[in-house]
């Protein structure tokens, strides 16, 4: 590690990137970041690129730091819990946390755009349509492909915010002793749209997270300002029923009709965007080092997640907002700020990717069941009553600043409790009689 | 999948390549084996290449197979136990399982010429120097660097046996939806060498496998036919002691003096080879599928593990071996033998896999420990008086044909009842005394 920082590279101006520029910019670095695709603010599409994301807790502490929090505040939509459909069109509505608790759905191009011009306004220089040829870790330099010609660039500290398909992360895997991890889950997920209604109101309930939960397989549906829904199906690759398997439109509205009725006379364009939209893999990505000679990797980079606890941005803002405690903390020793960055963050984002992973069973499964609405609701109780010894996991990790790898710990601790709790016999009758004050006990032990 | 399988490519001439493609010319197939170095043939180096490699079961199975055993067996070593010396020169001897099994001591370098010679004399088509540049996973292509020209050849099928760093699997990676994962351990090893005495007599017992376990990590010895011993330090990369903490000559002197006593007189050139020798990492590789389009990978390739159980080249052997079995069950259709050979190799190569990681505690720390050899004993015993109940692991994965996913699981279920019979507070002295088959009634319940 060199000791003298001046110029800082960034590569990849999505989320992550561009506020880690601010953060950086307003330390007192040169910062300069680059962008393979064009302006965003420029040209208009959002297409393909990702499911509406689910701003929490950990991402707002970080764009109320950097101070730009009310900006965003005007693109948020709150969603104070979880709309379950059943099959017969009955709706459950389950809160995410206490009353005045929510998560926000937000467009990812939209906050995109905030943070970009807040970049700028600070004094970034952003350079876009540079596409990446090759990374050189040892000498901490770019080659570039830019509109006008081919150049190579030095930085004194080149940070790697390009995402799950990192270059920078690939450079640092062809060095020697670099361990790594990509596992994509059987499932695969597809767009499609709920739009506003004639009169221009939502079709359905706005403040939810509507999930259709199915088994092995769910449709989900967040809302947006204009008042549509942008829905995603998570569904097997291959099997029965499956994207494989449905394969003429006769056969998707038929699905659609028996396991989705009530969404159906809402999907306006089902025909149309499931054959025209595209169907996208899911990744869980895990490595280390996260810190390679003078390249650091953060964001989905360093840990790319599935989608189903709504935390991939939050963690990646959270990344950048402990490396700025950090660099307080170290008065911008470099080296140590980034020792303790990798040993804290790879230990959280380690967690954060295993409840990823299991929230998917939760939102796809037993929010369906009986038994497990009743434990979620003695655990609502139990925070109710005692809300500093017992905050049900999706709390931990969505309300509280609390570290990932600590909510996971304790979460693990609830659940072999909660587990012995259900398996009373009358337990879906009677939960409301159980003896809370020894539950909490028995996390204390 | 292509149904009409005429040419098939393999790349890499290395031991499960040459092995391989002895096993499909002798289908009929035309074969193509394609190798980066030059004819080691031809050319003498096995320098840096890897340590020494153990020949059991598994391999020789293969190897009878192909009906080359005879050759192979000129050239093996028997090694009949382990032979651990502790920090004070004290010698055990640990039978690696019951009188007349053994494991054999084999010159990669030597096996891999005997190989060649075969798949030639069967009339494979050999290409040294050919180096791979690109593989085509959907035209099962691949570029070659030929000593002459750029050119790019095409398959019927294409086997990759290129080993833990495949050019097959690299590009099967690029494509969408591949799981894979590679873990370094923090141990690195090096190579060093006991020569022959000057009366050109092995010097220490040929007929074992030395062990100097020391905890966190330890040196090995297997013997050579020319009567010297190859030696392979697995020692961590950093940390007190370390690679990185032994810098100078006298640094290296004074660490062997006290920590392996014993061994320094019979390690004549030292010096020299500790600072003359690679430094090497030790690398877990996993990936899925191991079949995409008309590729596949094989050996190391698609199951790199670290050499602590001695199974690599026989796991890699027994690949082979299983596709060969499967390909007469399904008559040479290859879509269903591929789909069958994938399903049962990567559940038995994972195993295997984590077998090996644990073998290392049990080598570098284990077997110094009283109560380990005494469960050892027990477990002998149990063999002995129940050699169809109980076969303990290490000779469930080196002397019988169980597959290792079964023999990891059986292993375990062991483990858990030996466990408890170790706990036992007097059973260091009244180990004679238990209650065998009390002991295998638990394995079979």
């Amino acid at each position: 590690m060199k000791k003298e920082i001046k110029h800082i590279g960034v590569l990849g101006a999505g989320l992550v990137g561009a506020l880690l520029s601010i953060y950086l910019k307003k330390r007192g670095y040169q910062v300069s970041l680059y962008e393979k695709r064009e302006d965003m603010r420029k040209i208009s599409t959002d297409f393909g690129r990702s499911i509406n994301l689910a701003l929490s807790r950990r991402g707002i502490k970080a764009l109320e730091d950097v101070g730009i929090i009310e900006k965003v505040k005007k693109i948020m939509l709150p969603m104070e819990g979880r709309m379950m459909h059943s099959q017969s069109g009955e709706l459950t509505f389950q809160p995410y946390g206490k009353d005045g608790q929510f998560i926000n759905s937000i467009s990812r191009g939209n906050l995109n755009r905030i943070l970009l011009d807040e970049a700028e306004a600070n004094g970034v220089e952003i350079k876009f349509g540079y596409t990446c040829k090759n990374v050189d870790v040892k000498n901490t330099s770019v080659t570039f492909e830019t509109p006008e010609t081919e150049k190579t660039l030095q930085f004194d500290l080149l940070f790697g915010s390009d995402g799950g398909y990192s270059q920078v992360r690939q450079a640092m895997a062809k060095t020697d002793r670099f361990n790594f991890e990509q596992y994509y889950i059987p499932h695969g997920y597809k767009e499609l749209s709920i739009p506003a209604t004639e009169e221009g109101d939502f079709a359905i309930a706005p403040n939810a997270l509507h999930i259709w939960p199915r088994g092995q397989y769910m449709l989900i549906a967040l809302p947006n300002l204009d008042r549509s829904f942008t829905c995603t199906l998570f569904f097997p690759f291959e099997g029965h029923p499956s994207f494989e398997s449905l394969q003429t439109p006769q056969q998707v509205l038929n699905f659609f009709k028996n396991t989705f009725p009530d969404s159906l006379p809402h999907l306006k364009n089902i025909q149309d965007e499931y054959f025209k939209n595209p169907t996208a893999s899911l990744v869980t990505i895990k490595c280390e080092p996260w810190v390679k000679n003078n390249c650091v990797l953060i964001g989905d980079a360093a840990h790319a997640i599935v989608p189903f606890y709504g935390q991939g941005m939050n963690a990646g803002f959270e990344d950048c907002w402990e490396l700025n405690l950090l660099l307080d903390k170290y008065d911008d020793d470099w080296e140590d700020a980034l020792k303790e960055y990798q040993k804290l963050r790879k230990k959280d984002g380690d967690a954060i990717a295993n409840l990823a992973l299991h929230n998917f069973v939760e939102m796809r499964d037993l929010v369906a069941d009986d038994k497990f609405l009743v434990q979620k609701k003695i655990e609502a109780k139990l925070h109710e009553q005692f809300p500093e010894k017992w905050i049900p996991l999706y709390s931990m990790v969505t309300f509280s600043d609390l570290r990932y790898s600590e909510a996971y710990e304790i979460g693990k601790k609830q659940q072999v409790i909660m587990d012995e709790v259900m398996q009373k016999p009358d337990i879906l009758e009677n939960w409301e009689s159980v003896d809370l004050e020894q539950i909490v006990r028995k996390l204390e032990s």
